[in-house]
């Protein structure tokens, strides 16, 4: 149901460009629909309802609206990594992963206060989009330098073209995209389901 | 309720800092309840129920969280700006402002898509903190190159000891801030009521 919505809404407002950038800027990730983005948010948080979730993991800006969504239904906290373009590595009482952004070229530092996660946490890491899956595995490092356990990993759009998605779930990471997009060479746009 | 559910918040865990500096990033910006951002953003949306907005209009990162809430409750989309440390200045397609932070002694300039912001919205500015008034300010110059109403702002931590909020309500601007904070010389807090 979460899924088919927004299937369908990347079909119909979707921009498809070169180089497999989908832009979804219009729901999503600049101009968002609230009502779609809790439909969203409550269906993962249903998928991870037996995994004793203590804490969303996300990281600033996009990932903040489906994260505070899925931490709503799930009744817990909601943390976001701040990206920095300075390396705050080394710094006392900060978590911290390198991320680097091939949409936008650049190195990205994540923080997190250690303050916000602990040894006993069960994090599940929320993201509106995984493409190389980079954002996810800082986060997953970040947990990881917590010394919490990662409950999984919760996504909007994943790119099936693109290798992150594949590679969490090789490691036997339980990851839920709601909308898995393939575009074909001659520029066809395909779902996949994983679940 | 919601005002008293956020004062009492920032009596608990808020903390107080030379030069007027408030933390409250336990439950608002760095980790964030949902819960309570959701009472928040439903209080800012009743505030705002006749006043027939049809878009929500925020800064990344920390208003998103609070502003997707208003928008779910105001059944509207939310746009959220985006910060460039780089003049996108001249840019087709794109209203942007400058915003310097106080916080942390930048210029920001604050980017939004001219497709997601129309002559015939009338919109709500939505964010988790109101001081100097600089991010406001831009968001409601950003509405004016719209050529959009600015229907009011909708803000959760105003600090009554910065002008911000002074110089918005002077204006006649309709200013909702559900915790409007005084802090004495020695260190008091108080909270004080506008509406």
């Amino acid at each position: 149901m979460a899924s088919k919505l927004l299937e369908d809404r990347i079909l119909s407002e979707g921009t498809f460009l070169p180089g497999g950038v989908i832009k979804v800027d219009s729901f999503l990730n600049h101009q968002m629909d609230p009502e779609l983005i809790a439909v969203l948010g409550r269906e993962i948080a249903d998928k991870f309802r037996e995994d004793r979730v203590t804490k969303i993991l996300t990281v600033e800006a996009s990932g903040i609206a489906i994260a505070i969504m899925v931490g709503y239904f799930l009744k817990v906290p909601v943390v976001f990594a701040k990206k920095s373009r300075s390396s705050n590595l080394g710094k006392d009482g900060l978590y911290t992963a390198m991320a680097h952004s091939f949409t936008k070229n650049v190195d990205n530092t994540l923080v997190v206060s250690a303050k916000f996660l602990k040894s006993e946490d069960r994090v599940l890491i929320v993201d509106d989009f995984l493409a190389m899956g980079e954002a996810v595995k800082a986060l997953r490092d970040i947990v990881r330098q917590a010394g919490a356990e990662l409950a999984g990993v919760g996504i909007a759009v994943e790119k099936d073209f693109q290798p992150g998605g594949k590679e969490l779930r090789a490691e036997g990471i339980k990851l839920v995209s709601l909308a898995v997009v393939d575009v074909s060479d001659n520029g066809d746009i395909a779902f996949k389901a994983y679940q």
